[in-house]
């Protein structure tokens, strides 16, 4: 299925068939470079393998996760692409989740300023959330994707079988985000969607494609995330130091994760500050501690946090920018919230960890 | 002076002054960061000084230079960005010759994926050559920008006043570039320029926006160098290998050096493969001779400079894409020589050391 309103998005759900790639031949690159990691060439890349069969081909391979993700990884790619002949007409396929799928399109937007590249993602959270609107780069400096461009692929093929190649944990952390286009977009969606308890049963088919349309819609409005686009950080402001606080600690967080624990947070500013109401925030509180457990926040991280998210791209001059609530399926952008406040929220939800022994 | 015809590139001509500065005050950024290197903070700096009142003002210097022009000094430069709290609404004013403008202009677009900015380029290469076009990036795995993007400033200021502070040799290298566009685009033009012997005393208020015209020309045709923009690196093919080749010598040897070496190889080859007659060619060559010398190339540096041109952005497949002349004037695009042409243009080249003796 393609999404029914023609728009600068290629993107396309359903099986990757020899006949899209079909299509990608018809446009006559002069090689394929293809963007790995050691999880995807053993999981997915024997699903399209046999429909590589440009003559001019490269695999390139980069190692796995966040911690990966930086310019030092860049250079790797890049030199590889040198070595390995690649010119201007070439064009990049990103199989891969997010991390794969942010950092190897920033490669290729910036290798020899720029060339084609079509994104085949293939976790939930990028089929979702990363392969949509444009955002690549990577970490630096401790901060999360401080450094890339926008820049859209030529296409995006969203195939849900490679799905199954994921552990549960993965598909736990992608689904953050499905719930979250739900809060800030759509209620009918959000009322669905506290009905899914068991992530092995989902109707994938129908659920991505409801998901990534919410993405599309906000993203078309507004490219460079000078206004509504903001609505997508719900979750995001405080769930980014807390992911970038992780990272550096042996107790590994998925994005979702730490997204799902902002969202409780941001829902309570929300109820604080905002207009969502006692019941509502408790619907969200509830169903993120069900699906998702509880992280300790430890005061001792607290200076770090705030550090983390003062650098946030989100922010002008020095206030801490946030995305809140106004209702389910409403968001409120450009909120700001001082540090007593942020540090209740992380109390409250630190009270929350008896509730869920 | 603002050029007549109107377009995306917001090129000003004439002393920057208070105006202009009032203007950027109406954007109303959040902070404005200059970028500046050791030279252009000593000689052009106090030009524009007293402009420089926004109330948020970060200014960050670099080190001079082709061989600064790399991912190391962009990670400095982008820290110091984060250190010194650039937001995404901040706009960044690059103040500098080629390689300043180049880089900074990579800076500000990949940072929290991109901020806007501005060039005032200070030296007459900047002024004829890099500030028109979007191209910015940095040299990578010793190839010249072979990373980078496209974008285009808010705006280019081109103050003649910022040439009286460099030495001759400078201006010379710049002036490589003006001959350029006049050789590919206006066989008028280039009758006019070789009457100029002397570069002292040329008026640049006229010479410089007939150069930059040409550029704009051809740009706003061509963007992203498909077709038509590839006129631009006449002389290129040859002169960037022998640029790359000889940054890692001894002996420094400015871009247009560099570039005039290879125009009069590229017209050289021109004569053989095209049509240029043999009568223009020796204008050519002795109009560059007179002004830039002879460089001897070293048959021991054959092998890498094939191999530096066979990795250059321009080809597809493996084949060495050239740009050559039909005549004074017109340039043709996509031209191919095979390695015994190019040698026997270098060995020519080689045997005019004596001429200029």
């Amino acid at each position: 299925m393609t999404l029914p309103v023609a728009d600068k998005y290629n993107i396309e759900f359903g099986d990757v068939t020899r006949a899209k790639f079909d299509w990608l031949k018809s446009k006559e690159y002069a090689g394929w470079v293809v963007f790995v990691d050691t999880n995807t060439r053993r999981d997915c890349l024997p699903l399209i393998e046999k429909f590589l069969d440009h003559p001019r081909l490269l695999i390139i391979e980069c190692a796995p996760g966040e911690l990966n993700k930086n310019l030092g990884t860049c250079q790797e790619l890049w030199s590889q692409m040198f070595d390995g002949g690649v010119g201007r007409r070439w064009c990049a396929i990103c199989l891969g989740g997010g991390v794969l799928e942010d950092m190897s399109g920033f490669v290729a937007s910036t290798f020899k300023r720029g060339i084609d590249f079509l994104q085949i993602p293939t976790t939930l959270l990028a089929q979702v959330d990363s392969s949509v609107g444009g955002k690549l780069g990577v970490d630096f400096y401790e901060l999360k994707n401080s450094l890339g461009v926008f820049n859209d692929p030529i296409a995006v093929w969203i195939d849900h079988r490679f799905l199954r190649t994921l552990p549960a944990r993965e598909i736990r952390s992608g689904f953050a985000e499905v719930i979250k286009h739900a809060l800030i977009a759509d209620a009918g969606q959000w009322g669905r969607i506290q009905k899914i308890i068991d992530l092995t049963v989902v109707d994938w088919s129908e659920l991505i494609p409801a998901s990534v349309n919410i993405k599309r819609e906000v993203v078309l409005e507004d490219p460079f995330e000078r206004g509504v686009r903001k609505s997508l950080n719900f979750g995001h402001t405080i769930g980014h130091a807390i992911e970038s606080y992780f990272l550096e600690t042996e107790q590994r967080l998925f994005h979702g994760e730490a997204i799902a624990a902002g969202m409780i947070m941001e829902a309570w500013i929300s109820y604080q500050l905002a207009t969502l109401t006692v019941s509502d925030y408790q619907l969200i509180e509830s169903y993120f501690l069900k699906l998702y457990g509880h992280q300790v926040i430890l005061e001792s991280s607290f200076d770090q946090l705030f550090a983390l998210m003062a650098n946030d791209k989100k922010n002008d001059d020095h206030r801490i920018n946030f995305t809140l609530l106004a209702e389910p399926g409403r968001a409120l952008i450009n909120q700001f919230a001082g540090r007593p406040v942020i540090e209740s929220a992380i109390r409250h939800y630190n009270s929350l960890a008896v509730a869920t022994e």
